[in-house]
Parts: structure tokens; C-alpha cells; sequence
């Protein structure tokens, strides 16, 4: 089996070099290939995707992905710039599942700028739509504007859409993953103003026919956003399109406090993934030692889960991390007092060890 | 000078009812007009926003909204569902600069979901466009998918946009709202992803060179929704489109804890406005006499201050306010042991009494 290892850039390097560290000692027989991605792919190639960056991608068996971007590429044409690389990958791999845990150790509950009682014991399940939405809807562009009071002056615009096909799809991974977790899916709309969230909407009530066993409600995108504030430990699942989906993601892995921790899993139809940390690249903290590696391990343990079949092997790695936690041990982004501070590699270090 | 009152549905009617006391012991030469809307236009003649609702609302100084919607109406086709009515007014009044103010009063900082050290003292100015983008753009619906992997299938689309004049206005406003207050304004984007967002970055760039004193800064809306919860009181005045906005103020007004407090308004170019709480009509608890009349009171403030040009009184109100608090009276959504719970009618009567 291979794997492609895109590092990237920022921290991306040092917390993807803990991930290898980790996949070395279980001895299984994966074959890792690097390329470089992102800034790198750029420097390397003059493209945040270089062709054979991508035909390595297309290739693997799955791909582990550090983190694209730094200040340096600001100036860049947009087609260039390094976040390109991952709509890049995600649209030529189909990757349209994409699957956020939020997730909060009881170890870390004090990281969380919410009181405990609110959010210790957090675990929920974002499903985002990856491949569709207004991030690839055409046309787009800058126009003259054709009608209403603003007439003739220049206009930006974007597609919002979604097929019937591609709602059906992500509404099944995310009924099945409810069937894994408490039977209880929310799906995310904004059905009140969007044609396309009504659209969205009546295709989720009809899949649901499938799933009688899984209790479906729907939420707007709005109030989502008020309650994952007000009391987010009520979701189990959570299911929505690529733009709320990346807007209440990100807002979800916040609410632990501990962004440091979180992998997400990017999933075609056949199970092949790209996964990768959901934080970001922190160019300001690159090359310090003191990121931290864990939410790019457990992207490699959700890799041997989903795209791998090694499931066993998924799990003797979360263990690992729980027991590292347990320890005491933490990166300065969850550091606390009474706990002992190290550093990336120390932490990739014990998590082998932990092994 | 002539205000229209919209009550709506479900607490509507009595949060509206205790605002209108309010401002009729402030003893001015108001002309107070009532009309139905929402699900109560509905009723009375057939659409949420009946013609002659829109007649008053247009004629009027000032409009003074409670809420719309209630579960009973759901099953109405869209168009005729009560929130169309408050899209119907923005629109028509072209009302395209929301100003959403989430405040922390120091009395409440325990009824919110996040520590206090993160929350308390927090006063921070959410300004949303809120007559264009994705809310109103055309072409919108459902049709043949034109081409791609899902071509000859049904999809939901909807049209993102926004003309070069709509986003100058709206910066105007923001930047002198930011002048007023400390002279920092985040502009919220998604201008990696999205042209009519790129295009927004633009001009937020050119119109700031019309307002050196202002710090200007630009933040994507993922960021954005995590800064929020991770340390809200960093920002001062926040500006965003239409959908981001509509997201964002909700989680903002969400981080106090109390949104029972919380009023916005709805201005056009001559700082005509709607004025309303920015809670819902809550039809669960309506008619029960427990519901918050505070954020419709501050509402009422608020109109006094940008559209009727008495900004004596909202400084009145505004401290009849505070003084209610610091006698310890509460309803029940912000109720704390040690204080004293008191009804919608009540609450009332004793800001009444305070002015
Ligand atoms: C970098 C950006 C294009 C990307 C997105 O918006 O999808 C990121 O925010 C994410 O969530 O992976
Ligand atoms: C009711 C709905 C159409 C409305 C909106 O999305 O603007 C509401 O959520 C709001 O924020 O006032």
C-alpha cells in the first residue's frame, strides 16, 4: 500500500515528520512517497500543485497532508497562491466527504475558553460537502452588473449549486456514520432563503427513508451557529454543505480549545482519503519545535481506519495518544500547569513510545 | 413623526407592547401606528407582509418590528411564510446597513456560556449588509444541472453577488461606525475562495483610504467564527456581507448569553430604520408573560438615536435600563439566584419607573 506524504509548508514539515515516525513502528508494509505541496509545491515547481505532486495523490492509496500557506505567498495570483493545492486536490480526487470530529479529552476540558460543564466530554461529528457548493460553482468572476440599481457598475459573483447526485452521496456517508455513533443527524440549511438549501433539504428528508433507525432534524445555519455557543454536547452528527460546513467546523473545533488535537478525513466513494490536520500552517510558530503533532497523528490513525483497512491499528494509536495525555505531556497549545511542557518531537517521541 | 409598530407573532406582541409604554412616557409628539406582519399579516390578509403593512412601514419615520414565525405556518409555501415579510421590508425599504451590537452587561456575565475572563465587558459592533449578496440574487431556483458529472439531473442553485456601489455604502457605514467607537474595523471575507469576496476585499481597501484614522483589517469568515469564540473582545467593529453576517451576529449575540438583551436596527441612506430584538418570536414560551422585553426596549433606543434624532432619550432609556439591572430584576432567561425574577409586563413597568 502506498502513501502520499504532502508536508507542505509552515509547520506542516515537522508535525507530518512525527506522523511518518508513528506509521514507521507499526511495521506494516506502506510504501511513503513525499512531494512537495503548497508554498513548496510553488518553490519546487512554480505551482501549489505540481502535476506530479497530483499524480502522486492520484496514485496512493490514501494521502497524509500537513498544512499549505504562509505570509510570503500573500502577493501571489490567486491561481497560485498555496491553498489552491487543497481545492486542487480535493476537486481532481473527488474527495467529497469531509469528516471533522470535535472532539474534547476530558485531559485538556480546562483549554476551552467555555466553562466545562458545557463542553468537557464533547464528541461530535461534522460532515462537510467538499466538492460542491459556491466553491466551485460556475460562472463566477467580475462583471458589469445586468439589472437593478447598481447597473452597469462592476459586480462580483458566484454559483451556489448542488445536484441531486451529489447531495444523495453526502447524506448517505452521513446517515451511516450517524448508524455508527447515537443515531442522531442534524442536517444544516439555510432552506428559508436558498433555493439550494431547500433543494438540499427535501433530497435529505427523502434519503432519510433509508435510514428509519437514524432520528433526522434540521437546523438553520444561523441557529447552528448559536448553539454550538449555547450547548453544543447536544449534537451527535451534523451534516452540511461545503460553505457552512466550513464556516461551523472550524467554529465546532474551537470550542475545545484545543485545535492541536483535531484531524479531519477527506473521503472519495471508495474510501481513498486525504487527511490532514484541521489547524493551519502557524508560519509563525514553523520551525521552533514546538507545534503540536497530535491532531496530524490521529489524521494517520483515521487513515489506517478509513482508507487502510487497519483499524486495529487506528486504535492502538489513539490509545497511544491517550496514554501521552495522561502523562502529563503537552505542547505549549495545551499546556497547563502541574503538566509537563515538550516539545514536536518529544511528543511524536512518546506517542512511539506509548506504542 | 410617525412610527409604524409591527408586533408579529409569538412574543412579539408583548416584548412590542412594553417598548410602546416605554416610549410613551418619554412624553414626545410620536404618532404610533399598528399593523399586522408575519404570520399575523398572514391572518389578517393573506401574506406576511399584507400591502398595507408595506404602505405604513414605507410612510413611516421609524419602524419598530417585534418578530415573526411560529411553527403553525411551516407547512405554507415559502413565499408565504412570515419571514418573507421582514426580507419583503428589507428590501423594499432598502434597508442595507444592519448594525448588531453584542454587548455584555457586567450583571449578566455569568448567563453566558463562556468564561468570563473571555466575555465579560464584551462590546463589540456586528455590521451586516442586508439587502444583497446570495439573499437576493438572481438567477436562483431549481433546474437541469448543465454539465459536469451530475449533467441531466436535477440541481438547487442560487446567485452570490455584490455591485461596486452596494459594498461602498456599506463601508461607509462601517468605517464611521468604527470612527465613533476605537477606530478598529475587521472586514470579514472569504476572498481565498469566493470572486464577489475577492472583489469586497478590494474595495474595502480603496474605500479605507478615505478614513486614515481607521485600522483596517481583513480576516476569512472561518477565522472569524473561531475568533469569536476564542477571544471575542479583540474585536471592535466587524463588517460583512449578507450571508456571513447572518451567521456571524447570531453566534456573537450567542457568546453573551443573553440575546434577550440585544437590539439591532435596519438603516437605508437617510438613516430611516427598522428597529427589532435580535431574538426570535420564540413561539414556545409566547403568551406565558415570561418572555424578555429588554432587547425590543434598547431597540426602541436605538431608533430614537439614528432616526429620530433623540439621542437625550436613548441615553435615557439605555440607563433605565442598567439601573433595572443593578436592582437585581430579571426574567427568567437571564435569572440568577440572588436576583429577582420578574415577568415580560413587569420588566416593563420597572424601566418605566427607572426612566
Ligand atoms: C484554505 C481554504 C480554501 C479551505 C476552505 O475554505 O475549504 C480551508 O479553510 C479549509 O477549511 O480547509
Ligand atoms: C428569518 C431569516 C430570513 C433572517 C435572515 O436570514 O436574515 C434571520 O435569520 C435574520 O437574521 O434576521
Amino acid at each position: 500500500m502506498k502513501i502520499a506524504i504532502l508536508p507542505g509548508d509552515g509547520i506542516g514539515p515537522e508535525i507530518v515528520e512525527q506522523a511518518v515516525k508513528v506509521l514507521r513502528v507499526l511495521d506494516e508494509p506502506f510504501e511513503m512517497e513525499f512531494a512537495p505541496v503548497g508554498g513548496a509545491g510553488y518553490e519546487a515547481a512554480g505551482h501549489p500543485l505540481p502535476e506530479a505532486t497530483l499524480k502522486l495523490a492520484q496514485e496512493a492509496d490514501a494521502v497524509l497532508f500537513g498544512a499549505v500557506g504562509d505570509w510570503k505567498y500573500d502577493s501571489l495570483d490567486r491561481p497560485l497562491r498555496p491553498e489552491q493545492a487543497i481545492l486542487g486536490l480535493r476537486k481532481n480526487l473527488n474527495l467529497f466527504a469531509n469528516l471533522r470530529p470535535a472532539i474534547l479529552y476530558p485531559e485538556l476540558a480546562g483549554a476551552s475558553t467555555l466553562k466545562p460543564e458545557v463542553v468537557s466530554g464533547l464528541d461530535i461529528l461534522i460532515i462537510r460537502e467538499l466538492t460542491g457548493d459556491i466553491y466551485f460553482g460556475q460562472p463566477r468572476g467580475v462583471r458589469e452588473c445586468p439589472d437593478g440599481p447598481f447597473k452597469g457598475q462592476r459586480e462580483g459573483f458566484d454559483t451556489m449549486r448542488y445536484a441531486e447526485g451529489e447531495i444523495r452521496r453526502i447524506a448517505h456517508v452521513a446517515f451511516q456514520a450517524a448508524q455508527k455513533r447515537d443515531k442522531r443527524l442534524t442536517s444544516v440549511d439555510k432552506a428559508n432563503v436558498l433555493e439550494t438549501f431547500q433543494f438540499w433539504k427535501d433530497i435529505m428528508i427523502d434519503v432519510h427513508k433509508e435510514y428509519p433507525d437514524v432520528a433526522l432534524d434540521h437546523m438553520y445555519v444561523d441557529n447552528a451557529a448559536m448553539q454550538l455557543v449555547r450547548a453544543p454536547k447536544k449534537f451527535d452528527v451534523m451534516v452540511t454543505g461545503n460553505m457552512f460546513g466550513d464556516i461551523l467546523s472550524d467554529a465546532a473545533a474551537m470550542l475545545t480549545g484545543s485545535i492541536g488535537m483535531l484531524p479531519s478525513a477527506s473521503l472519495d466513494a471508495n474510501n481513498k482519503g486525504l487527511y490532514e490536520p484541521s489547524h493551519g500552517s502557524a508560519p509563525d510558530i514553523a520551525g521552533k519545535g514546538i507545534a503540536n503533532p497530535l491532531a496530524t497523528i490521529l489524521s494517520a490513525a483515521m487513515m489506517l481506519r478509513y482508507s487502510l483497512g487497519k483499524a486495529d491499528q487506528a486504535d492502538r494509536i489513539e490509545n497511544a495518544v491517550k496514554k501521552v495525555l495522561t502523562q502529563g505531556l503537552r505542547t505549549p497549545d495545551i499546556f497547563e500547569s502541574g503538566c509537563t511542557k515538550i516539545g514536536t518531537a518529544e511528543m511524536g517521541d512518546a506517542v512511539v513510545k506509548a506504542l
